[in-house]
């Protein structure tokens, strides 16, 4: 059992999304938007990511920190400003000694709807349903947030269910 | 007078200068290159890239951190990696309450060779001369960095070196 903080990287408006993986099973526990004024300075606006970031992880206590690789369709001005929060959030990660992991757009709806082709709202139906709510979570940076962290804990999931189903066959082959 | 610390952002190889501005002089106070290993996972780099900008800014006591903004001629994905190194360097300024200003490599090479079209070398010989360094500063990160610092530093600086070295120049061919 282990809790993953996924992470939908924005300058404006970064989304969280955090889940606890229960062997093949996964529970939402929070999600969310840290929105900053675009007229703050740049750095103030990092500072508060970072400072947000931290607190989330002091709370809920996550093993990783999956981020969403926002380059694909963007010009590089744009990924360099992803890239600025990005980095934020990575450092809050790391002074907490939380390992960060990042994932493709692709992977990260190949892992939630079993295609890298999926639509937006269909990724948003899809992690409703895996995390067992009533209904697909909002707003949409939350959403995509909580994709990350599905898609990680989904490989980290079968890893566990994996070892944990070879540990019970080593124990019957032992008894 | 003031002091004003550069950034060349890169992940691999991030360069850093502090100048002291002396109304129309400005000196050369530190120099060089934080290095970290493409080994590491990206957040303890960007880790490190934090921690070695926070011990500089605490010794030089910088009013502000000027940063190249390296979009131009990137990709998407390198200009991601740039704004994560970026980030990490921003939020060593703003939790020690330093302002951080970026400009674009055209703004800095106008502001220390007076043409936005400058080739590097050029940059690096006036980067020396304007410093009043024996020689063009290095390793090439660094004294890009130092560059920024320049830019910051004011035109009126720049003008007042140049006027200085040309003054320095006329008095060597007279001499």
């Amino acid at each position: 059992m282990q809790v993953v903080m996924g992470i939908d990287p924005g300058a404006a408006n970064l989304g969280f999304g955090v889940v606890r993986v229960e062997g093949a099973r996964m529970v939402a526990l929070d999600g969310g938007v840290v929105e900053t004024s675009p007229e703050l300075p740049i750095e103030r606006r990092l500072e508060r990511i970072h400072g947000e970031l931290a607190k989330l992880i002091d709370w809920h206590q996550p093993v990783a920190m999956a981020l969403e690789d926002l380059y694909f369709g963007k010009n590089a001005h744009s990924a360099m400003a992803v890239g600025r929060a990005s980095g934020a959030a990575m450092l809050s990660a790391a002074q907490r000694g939380v390992r960060c992991f990042t994932y493709t757009p692709q992977a990260i709806k190949m892992a939630v709807c079993g295609s890298g082709a999926a639509g937006k709202e269909q990724v948003q139906r899809m992690v409703g349903t895996l995390l067992g709510l009533p209904e697909p979570p909002t707003p949409d940076h939350a959403a995509d947030a909580l994709a990350v962290a599905i898609c990680h804990g989904g490989a980290t999931g079968r890893e566990a269910a994996t070892l944990a189903a070879e540990e019970d066959a080593a124990q019957r082959l032992a008894g």
